[in-house]
């Protein structure tokens, strides 16, 4: 990996000498012409590498991520290229953070709340349980405080970050038994992870971890009771349906789940100001783009698991208020012990306080009438 | 008008050709080299006007194509500006699309349902009502067949059209007195437009056509009843609320506004690809942009109205229902007698009924139980 990042290095002042030669090449060309036209200047020739922390199969994760590098390499006129690799193909899914901030690959695609672990304040840049939907997180990060203070942290990391794809509202998951009410979560084995986890635990579910591709068998045998995946476009490929068939909603531990695009602060900087508006605008691109492909996909497939079987329920009142209340709980005792946390969440919560105490009016008031209609 | 076109489009003759000499020069350099690197190709310097149907005071919707413009430009290295005008400046806010039609400028920003007397299908691409939320919206257009079937449509116009930008869901505007029933919309007099109004009519509202400049002044003396508008922010101030302060919701004939940037075709295709890709990334850019400014300005303007003296009122139920069927009937007699509506209108509703369907579980039961938090 290392010989990679010298390899990428070395050609990169190669190209930055020749750019060089085609600026004064250039003005020779410009002169004595009539019209003030800037010099003909050549961009440098690069090449970046992007670890996802997706595998290929959840295309909807990782085709954004692609979107972005062929946005960029089309508006570089094929200069600036960045090659995309799945997990585990370069480093693997949770390896990409360290990889970009020890400047092994410049870049990569992830959901920040994997890094949960090394500081809670990595789940605010994509999801809490009781966290901003997927529009008021874009708010927040675009219009709000929310991409300044998330930058600030990041630079702890030697990385800057995009905002780079959102999932939307996921479901609750995948349960073999119906839950009728907050006791029926006591004891129940439930892989699931991150902050949801934490305030899981305090529900009384006994979370588990373990590879994804032993999930299926796990609820089949009943060594677990339960999963929570994403929604119905990713989760119908995982034929959870078949063996734990009741779908719980909302998934009240991710309203949404913005992703990231992480640089290494290093490789960005060195760009010019050209290539750093493309990232900044090619990364736009794919987060309108992952939100409308979860948006136009997610319908099609929630018919196609209920055909199969799915049994759609709401989670009990009693479980999402005792949930809520464990949440808020959880949050006063990390704004307590970590000020970094403190800092961005002080933000967030006040901002997420706004947004809905607006969307409640015209945008609910909306869904709700076209809701019940006989579209 | 034309002037300035001949101008533009001998400038762009000019600049061909010199980028034609930078890629000779440019391979020249580049022989010997040991790196695999694409020639040294200078792009053409261009200059493009951008008119707008928004004023300047409008910053909400006119920023996003000043955003738009600025990112194509940092993108470009300079070499690819476009001077955004705001409406009157270079042509009147409605003769945008005529202008880029007829290539008098290059590309506009507009919201396509102002067009609607020219063609019904026109509003598809903005709002209609009861139609599509943003998010749907910009599903159907970038991952449905939305935008392949606009584009269609757009060029009967000599146009190629780019999604950038939304408000939301607006409210349904301000009334001097209160709306109780349905019977209460018989002869009102209300300030609005395009197919809100054909719908508005069939309930007995009686519409009238003014000048922004007297509004205000018509609604305090009571020559109208009411008024639309957009939603809080862009409301606040014209600050109807001192003399109509019944704000009601949700605005159901705009559950979304798409706003477009319109390009003349031939303009566009003129580009070289890195150019043309630019203007998808920074429209789409722009497109993030002009919604979370609403989302994240609108909480803040709701407020002040509310402490300025604004009542807040959802519709009565026989007003949406009334609605609903008058637009769903609308819209059968448009397919009868446009083909073009036709097409494009069968394929929104079936999205509309997809997306409809899923929204109701995990979106709306999020924002529900978040609505009804003390946050």
């Amino acid at each position: 990996m290392k010989k990679i990042a010298q390899e990428t290095s070395v050609l990169r002042r190669s190209f930055l000498k020749k750019a060089g030669a085609g600026i004064a090449a250039g003005a020779g060309l410009a002169a004595g012409m009539s019209f003030a036209a800037p010099a003909v200047h050549a961009q440098p020739t690069l090449r970046w590498r992007l670890a996802s922390s997706f595998p290929k199969s959840l295309d909807a994760l990782i085709g954004p991520a692609e979107a972005f590098a062929k946005m960029v390499s089309a508006m570089s006129g094929g200069k600036f290229t960045i090659t995309v690799h799945p997990a585990g193909e370069l480093v693997p899914a949770f390896g990409v953070l360290d990889a970009v901030q020890n400047a092994t690959i410049e870049c990569c695609q992830t959901a920040p709340y994997y890094f949960f672990g090394k500081d809670d304040t990595f789940a605010l840049a994509t999801a809490i349980p009781f966290g901003l939907n997927s529009r008021q997180m874009t708010a927040w990060l675009f219009e709000g405080n929310g991409l300044k203070l998330l930058r600030e942290f990041m630079r702890n990391y030697n990385i800057i970050d995009f905002p780079m794809g959102n999932t939307g509202a996921q479901m609750g998951g995948w349960y073999r038994k119906e839950i009728k009410s907050l006791a029926d979560l006591k004891g129940l084995k439930m892989r699931t992870a991150g902050i949801a986890g934490k305030v899981q635990e305090r529900l009384g579910v006994q979370t588990v971890s373990m590879p994804g591709g032993e999930v299926y068998t796990s609820l089949e045998k009943g060594t677990i009771d339960a999963v929570e995946w994403v929604g119905p476009y990713d989760d119908l490929k995982l034929g959870f349906y078949k063996v734990a068939p009741n779908y719980y909603y909302p998934g009240w531990w991710e309203g949404c789940a913005n992703c990231e695009l992480y640089v290494n602060i290093k490789a960005y900087e060195a760009l010019p100001a050209e290539y750093k508006a493309m990232i900044e605008a090619a990364s736009a691109r794919a987060h309108v783009l992952m939100q409308a492909i979860y948006d136009a996909k997610n319908p099609i497939a929630l018919k196609t698991l209920v055909a199969g079987g799915a049994k759609l329920h709401r989670f009990p009142k009693d479980v999402m208020d005792a949930a809520f209340k464990e949440a808020m709980a959880l949050y006063s005792e990390l704004s307590a012990k970590n000020p970094r946390w403190k800092k961005v969440y002080e933000d967030y919560s006040k901002f997420r306080a706004d947004e809905n105490m607006w969307f409640r009016f015209a945008e609910a008031g909306f869904d709700e009438f076209m809701h019940a209609q006989r579209l």
